[in-house]
């Protein structure tokens, strides 16, 4: 596109999924953002994909398969926000389209069909995937990295953190705490240390009465890094308090630390008290928002620069490597291939 | 406009003064909000307005005169971000020809001319004008608001305040402690407490040595309102150290304080220490963003709510009595009209 | 005496007047602190005396009077701890019998008689009296005048305060906020500042429906110095909240202030929460055995340094100005003689 | 000791070992605690011992032996601050002689040993021995305590600790980040949560540049409770910006955490700071003047309720399992008894 159209089109995405999060990209998209508008969805249960947009562009079309988005001759970018088992296919599909696409995580639910993706993205020569890790795009993550890289703390050596969730449901079970929740940390502790994984260990505490029957809650995954950095991360997702995010990287000489949510302090009653955060939505918010822009202003430009396909394999495998730790209580080693060029 | 428009079509505002407020509206219009284009400019200097919207809209056009922007066809509603000044005659301007506007404060320099513009609206008969006073759109006042208004602390007694920012140039002089840095917090205190101002009273400190000839720095301004809430603000604009907005609410169970923004703490050298903002813009940049979102909406559906004219007139008399109150160092009293029926 | 009798013996102290804070010197000096013992008790009632004494000292005698007790020969040094209005007579007495006295504030309650002890005092040639301002030994309020001395914040510009009890008793009355709370302030402010009082103002902000028809609460102290600094004392004695006592400095490129007391935090119920002291006695339970400590030490070096008979009469004197201020509602000056040379 | 006794007469301590921590004690007894004055002495380096007690107490008497100050007839109680290795030997000694004895923390240098105190002790029939933990008379962690034991996080499942010194010296190994360091952690945390360790693990970070050839620095270590708790603490001995001590305990319902000391916070230069410890010796001063104080009173009631023999024997048990774990990489077992009647 020149500058003139640049300004004058909107970038035309199909969202494929009408769940919580593909509706709240929806929204995002034309409400929060700026230029790009959804053109075409799909869902398993059409009726559901047209009560999505319609509110938000009456105009857009709702397709029965999500690969009818992708062809849609309208369709500049698709957005991949069905259920976990289905994104790879819509992946490969869309790379096959020669289409940008934005797909939450997980990249998909093998390591194999990561590396199908891997393989169809270099054959097609450049990256036209963006996997959905927000948190690189968090500033107080962001600061962290900056402060990590302008020296503050001098070499890293040790990186303590945590991931609680008020609570989840009955369908949440022990594997999940891995694939739908470390799996954040797996990708953006890499991108703060600049780093890869090497070895998990699980821990598995005495457990919360607040858990049930398939759950072991909370967990605590240890990780190794190439360079020797150790990692500790509680899981803890039935915590009962809050929606609350730790992370302390100790270094040679200092340590940095996120912050708690800035919130309003009540004296009274003897305390003094802040809130703390119970909707994991509002904790990265402003990080989704920067995230999808730049994916729509990526696209626009032909080169998106956030989370790779690449990182998407990669926080598989760990993952992989961490539900097996939990099986075997033992610790397992992980083991990432060379980074191909197109990545680096 | 019907619905369908609504998402159809953008609302084509035009901006009347391209300094830095209004470079960055239409950067925010352009590139960060949503439902909103710059379609028309207009600077005291026209080359000056080509420059400011071309890269973001080459197709907009710049105009000699404000007036012209107002009332230009494709115009659907103005903003005013020129000099100060100059800002009673185009809102007037705007509400002659039937178009919402949004006004940078403050409203007018004089008492006389927001009392004008209030009869011209009240004429009109509905709501055409929002004044720029975007600290009710932050987030932690209104948290601060919330809590207040919930009962957490009790009726209201106090208020401790205080507005610093690292400096100020050579023709930031006394009054303008008032008239340009004062009058936000005179607008949000008072939406804070659901109250009114009726005496003023201004403290000169010893002065720092980091001002110059023509400006008392720093300067303790005493507020009285008409349930009997005393508020104390410190106005400090050289305090050297960052920008740094504070404000507390002591009630008669408990008190409520804004927090100081989130930022990633370090532990280095036998401190712990967190970065201060040193950017105003960086502090209320979110707020900027929703203010003139809801602007745009506002426009969009026939009904605006944020900072009325209203406001900006009790605004600008509260500022006067505090700047007499410099002047006399004298208890002044401050007179405020019933308000108008339209602005209840 | 010399180094070994320093060891050998203890000072031997007369305590005058049992109420709350001679029962707790008897205690402090006897199990708390070391190198004193208490010899010698008065009370208005003999039998009050006995008891407070007996547990930590069977050996004690208690005597009717406090002149008995001053010229026991076995008392070493006095404590004067009784009502308020007795202390002028008793350090009086301690001045005349040439031995070292502790009197808790108020020197006492008129500036005659304040004045009659440091004449008398200047009769004697060297400082017998030491004045119970506590604070100027709490390890905070130290670190704060290091800092400002040190230079952190540059020269000092204005000073903002609170002073908050959970609650007060009904016999306390409007001019006591003065009298027997912001008293404390007034000392320790100057000291921080090494500076004098000028004028004094106060304002009276809404009631709190938790005060009484005698109290007037809270109130706001605005004290000018003679460097010009300004300070302003919230004095909250029915905030209801818990004990808290807040104090920034600002100074040309810094600010100082008092850290909350550490205290353990909970994460729970979605709040982040700590305790808030509501007995004012911990707040400053480690300064009084500091300040007692270096009174015996002194007493037993011949030389003592604590706040002196001076800083009583100044508190005193400004402490009646901001009385007047109280009922004049007015700007009332402060004037202070020349600091006599046996103070300096 | 009959009562009055008990105020007449002060507790006769002989201290055995008069280096850094000796001498503080020697201080501590004679200027800042009550009821106990230091009769005897002995070292290695009798001149020392003299050196170390005359500016205290110039009629103490320095023996060339320890056992001589156990045996002194007018040497009531006992405080062992003597190196290491010889802490056994004097213990037996003092419990021989039916004394009450104070040991610095190791008890004993071999399981041997502290189980040889333990069935002396025993067979003597009443506690004589208090062994030199200090961190249960930490307000801070007392409060920690109590918050749990009152329920406040529900049942305790996971601690988060850390011990930071700024740096060591070269003769500092390996295993002495156990011995010397965690043996700290290894007393409280039992304490904490009224439980038993059963397994230990070691992990090795990355390297810090500022340690040296004999030691790896930092450290993780993992402990394992009956009850299932599951502990890490970072210790980390040239962390180079203070010295830290960090815990947190996350349960049920929420968590706990130790504050850092409060300090006085500076906003300059676009930060705000706190400072941060470097002496490890204040973060505890209060501590330990209650410890020993306790220590005292406990003497002259013939009832001493501190950190018994038992608690060492544990700390050592759980300590040798740590070593052991450093060397293996493996988790080890730690197998403890059951606790003898006399220290229930």
């Amino acid at each position: 596109m020149n500058t003139t159209n640049q300004h004058d089109k909107k970038l035309r995405i199909g969202v494929i999924g009408t769940g919580a999060i593909g509706v709240d990209h929806i929204r995002r998209c034309t409400h929060t953002l700026s230029g790009a508008e959804i053109v075409a969805v799909s869902d398993v249960n059409i009726d559901n994909a047209k009560k999505a947009v319609t509110p938000h562009n009456p105009n857009a079309k709702a397709y029965e398969s999500g690969h009818d988005v992708i062809n849609a001759e309208n369709v500049d970018a698709v957005m991949v926000t069905s259920w976990g088992p289905t994104h790879a296919e819509y992946v490969l599909s869309a790379i096959k389209a020669g289409k940008f696409v934005f797909c939450e995580k997980p990249l998909a639910t093998t390591i194999e069909d990561c590396d199908k993706i891997i393989q169809a993205e270099q054959a097609h020569g450049s990256r036209l995937v963006q996997v959905g890790f927000m948190r690189p795009y968090d500033k107080d993550y962001r600061a962290l990295r900056k402060m990590i890289v302008d020296g503050a703390i001098g070499t890293p050596l040790m990186v303590h953190a945590a991931h609680r969730n008020q609570n989840v449901g009955e369908n949440y079970v022990t594997s999940m705490a891995i694939f739908d929740t470390l799996i954040h940390e797996l990708d953006v502790l890499r991108w703060l240390l600049d780093d890869d994984y090497i070895s998990a260990q699980v821990i598995f505490p005495r457990q919360t009465s607040h858990t049930h029957a398939k759950l072991r809650d909370p967990q605590i995954v240890l990780l190794e890094t190439k360079s020797g950095v150790r990692i500790d991360v509680e899981v803890f997702v039935n915590c009962q308090y809050g929606y609350d995010i730790q992370c302390s990287v100790v270094g040679e000489k200092g340590i940095v630390s996120l912050p708690d949510p800035a919130a309003v302090a009540l004296r009274s009653d003897a305390k003094l008290c802040t809130p703390i955060l119970t909707d994991w939505k509002e904790r990265f918010i402003d990080a989704y928002d920067i995230e999808i822009q730049e994916f729509i202003d990526g696209c626009k430009t032909g080169k998106i620069k956030g989370p790779s396909s690449w990182n998407g394999y990669v926080a598989a495998v760990a993952a992989e490597a961490c539900v097996k730790a939990q099986e075997t209580q033992a610790i397992e080693a992980i083991s990432i291939p060379e980074r191909p060029a197109m990545y680096k």
